[in-house]
């Protein structure tokens, strides 16, 4: 780490930062310019806040040279991670571009059946439906619960398609861990960091979305909430972060996909759906995104949207979704992917 | 509600959606200007998701009339809420200004006692102190646990302070309710809908503090989440909000105070702690939130800020803590506000 | 136009309000609920400052049904337009993927021929440098003026590549017709409005960035202008967009490609390099932009991106620029589009 | 200026920076650690484009020690600095309290003359009005120009009040100079250069607003454009920022007030009009900002707001406007300010 001190800092309070430093057992490498005295801090950042010393008297400025987190890092590992999600299913850089697809909620045995076989005909790796669902409003609907996760086990054994649900409670991850072959973490328990822990104790991958309010510095900081507790099955999802635009239900930052890559290991999937909030964007941007150099999307698919218990306006429609598949082996193929 | 058509909406699509909203009990009415038609839709919002109507072949645009709030609104109840935390505390609109002092984190029995003395001194009204802590990095400090608790209650309970303190996870309720005056919902977890639904069943008020990138109406509608349990004891807590600036570590949006004044009848107050990060813009801060309205303040305070476990850059030292206690009595009473 | 009034409005309030409409012309239809009244207002909406009705006593909110902008939108032209620069190169949907590539500066003969010949040899339509440059210091370099416009001129003749460079001044407008074949308007500019009616009067395309903090609709309004004073020839360019995130420089906003072709005829092109700051981030966006619709690009490049006078680190080096096309070429085809 | 070099950067490419700096005269200081080497680089940043190094090979990270600004900045001059605006009155730290008020656009001579008698009465201490109007529609009210100029100035010499007006135009500096007191460069000009180096040539006060996505560095940027022309009479406005919230037209960035005052010695005034969009609003964060330290204020006020030509919304009336000029010589007052 390295010190900026004020122009105007005395001996004395340089010497008290050098001190506290060495009491922390950093090495010190004292730089005195004409204008400014520099401290380089050697050793390990996590021995002591940075904060600490950022409020120093005299203390213009620190740099940490270290990024904050570890195990996700491509600077620990630069081999890309596949996550294996079942014989069939794995994703990750190189491998098959992977599409989950499926209802926002799991509203129906009938009805889970029939989309998962819709997608499935249509090439999808995996199905999707939400047995929590965490609304915005206590007055709408807020999932089937366990009858949720047995409907969509179901339709993901008869379909012979692994299933991806989300945990929204910290109580209820053993249960989903039961009946689920990917446990999500929704953009709003992105740092809901006891549930991250308990998911971190799982045995099974993690579906890590960015909150819309986190940098990519953050999200690879939950990922490594997941990892240190043992669980290195992470898969980062990009959904869309909030911004000013309102002609888009949130901003769908497609760079960070190459940003990821750039930092760290773990396999980047995109939820297109949630990423724009609207059906006839999905096709463009779920295109975009594997021309991005995406490992997997994530999409929304209901056969009646207009009947759909919640996010109608973002699912497509079986037949749309079909065309779009088509659509996407091209692009994949064009970025030098198998699809 | 009100549902516009699109200029090129047949009229077909607009008896699909007539029919539809008819099936849902909505009273209609009709009009077909030249252009448009527009229809309005009387009756329950709530007896069907806007989205559903949204997605309907022909319909360009929804535009609610009712908030999706109820309980929180003004128009509900038009008398501000006072909320009681204790024989000597209450806060809310025409009561006291209440300052709600103390470390970010709790360390120790002896630092916590010394401070809770310090701010009793200085004229706070509750002591706060974190047990459990939210941090983003797996590697920090996390908390006391319930010995935080016990050492919070023990310097509450000898300096006659009501205790303020965070609850993360839905297990820890019950808890954190035993030890603490006044439950926090931490900015990380205002969508962290189990945890208001948790709370919501408290029996101690809860202070709510708005996530950094949730609208007011996020911030009602998380409120309603817990009112809609049973406790009406909601205090709403200001922070900042994430933007593009990076002179402060979050953009503290004062004018949500007179926003949710308008909206709602609850109690809000301010943490500029948190809101800007650094401790040398808290006492500008902690000013205009008062003159722009504010019941209350929340403010860090720690006897030696370069030693905290947490967030030490944005915590006061004492002395400076008693004389901004000087000038926000100076300007309380110049809005008209006992301090 | 339709007026939704408070729940506590009076008959006199509502009457207000109908007349002062009646006064401007509008035919009324009203709609008198149990809980609101509604007013709908049917008539040319630039009659009337809608902020005017806003204000009025009971008034809860107004709901403009026209969009605020015409010769832009698809409702007036469902035809893409096409904007045609060169005798060779023309730019809209349906016509080859346009790369408009170049140095960030005009920086002296020797290299912009050489950049130029470079471009045009990796299959570039069009060359660009600026040779008027906004910066945000007034101590960095501000762009070689006419000069650079003259080298600018001679680099395009010599390879046979159409020239595009920006235009910061109204007082420069004439003098950049003279030389440039596309006029451009940075994002800086966006809002300049007396500068839009200068070259809505040019005789020559005008390539209009998006600012920084522009919805779309502020982008199409600003077209607008351009458009109102008779120059149709209007390229929109997507650049990056203030957000929090701060791993890029903007965050590249790519749903607004496919929001922009749903709302307006006109042309749309994407600039990866001041949208993202980041070589290194520069193919994977293209590639994605090109996927989700783009008509062009507007990629930086430069022989030696560390000597640049501005924006190097922005920009690629020519082979990385020539391996680039090729790619684009693979990904134009998958969507469709002749490359 | 200080670089810190990759950790996996040689020998060879550590060499290549310090010659690089070497050749632009900076003495050089080398730290090789453990994991990183770190250069300081000692001399004028400004002899060499930061851009130009930060994408060397090797290289991880630049630090920037010295601010890109000199003239507006605390370091370069200590003492606050107080614009001189006429006899009666300047701006600046401990003077009093100045209020510009006036109509967003000057409409006529009856109701300028009327307004600027209502504002001085209540206690303005300047008349603002806008003769150019920058508009997002090209259908919207332009301003008078030159005959909204002389009416402004009439109305400013009966009343005694000095007059505060935007120019927009580099060609119209010269003409609002003649007419007006002080010169305003809108938020929508901040970073239009040309315009900035022409009223840094003029010979009356600036008043520079903050755009709307620009950080408060970007704002010194823009004044040190304006100094650095010779115009050292330059007064920073705060408006609102762009940022998600959609309850108010723009988040109005209070906290800008003492992290500028930190950074500049310039004064700085508030925008609560523009800053929030809603007159309703104006005197919470009116109050809000005198606390937090401004200088002064510019509000809005128009004897008849639902018949403004522009910005009705967000103004007050007469009686309104007196009221608060009362209660902010209370607030003025708490925190040791004439008023």
């Amino acid at each position: 780490m390295i010190i900026i001190m004020r122009p105007d800092s005395t001996d004395e309070q340089i010497n008290h930062v050098v001190e506290k430093l060495k009491k922390h057992g950093f090495g010190i490498h004292l730089s005195k310019g004409v204008e400014r005295t520099v401290i380089g801090a050697i050793g390990d950042k996590s021995a002591i806040e940075l904060e600490s010393i950022q409020m120093l008297p005299g203390v213009s400025e620190i740099v940490p040279i270290r990024k904050p987190y570890k195990l996700v890092s491509r600077e620990l590992k630069n081999t890309d991670t596949i996550v294996k999600i079942s014989k069939s299913l794995s994703i990750g850089a190189g491998r098959k571009l992977a599409v989950i697809a499926g209802p926002c909620s799991v509203e129906s045995e009938v009805g889970m059946l029939e989309v998962a076989r819709l997608v499935k005909k249509a090439g999808a790796a995996a199905l999707r439906g939400g047995a929590y669902k965490p609304r915005t409003s206590p007055y709408s609907f807020q999932g089937l619960g366990k009858k949720g996760l047995e409907i969509l086990k179901m339709a993901g054994e008869k379909t012979g398609l692994p299933v991806v649900t989300e945990a929204l409670d910290p109580r209820d991850v053993k249960l989903v861990e039961k009946y689920a072959d990917v446990i999500q973490i929704g953009a709003r328990n992105m740092q809901n960091f006891n549930l991250l822990k308990e998911v971190g104790k799982a045995n099974i991958p993690v579906l890590l979305k960015r909150g819309p309010a986190a940098k990519v510095e953050d999200l690879l900081m939950s990922a490594e909430y997941i990892m240190s507790e043992g669980n290195h099955n992470v898969i980062l999802c990009i959904r869309g972060i909030t911004t000013f635009e309102t002609a888009t239900r949130n901003t769908l930052d497609l760079s960070a996909v190459p940003v990821i890559k750039k930092l760290s290991h773990l396999p980047v999937v995109v939820d297109p759906s949630h990423g724009t909030g609207k059906w006839d964007l999905v096709s463009a941007m779920s295109k975009a995104a594997v021309a991005a150099g995406a490992d997997g999307l994530m999409i929304e698919v209901h056969p009646r949207p207009d009947e759909a218990l919640s996010d109608g306006p973002q699912s497509l429609k079986p037949d749309t979704f079909a065309e779009l598949m088509k659509e996407l082996k091209l692009v994949a193929q064009a970025v030098g992917r198998k699809a």
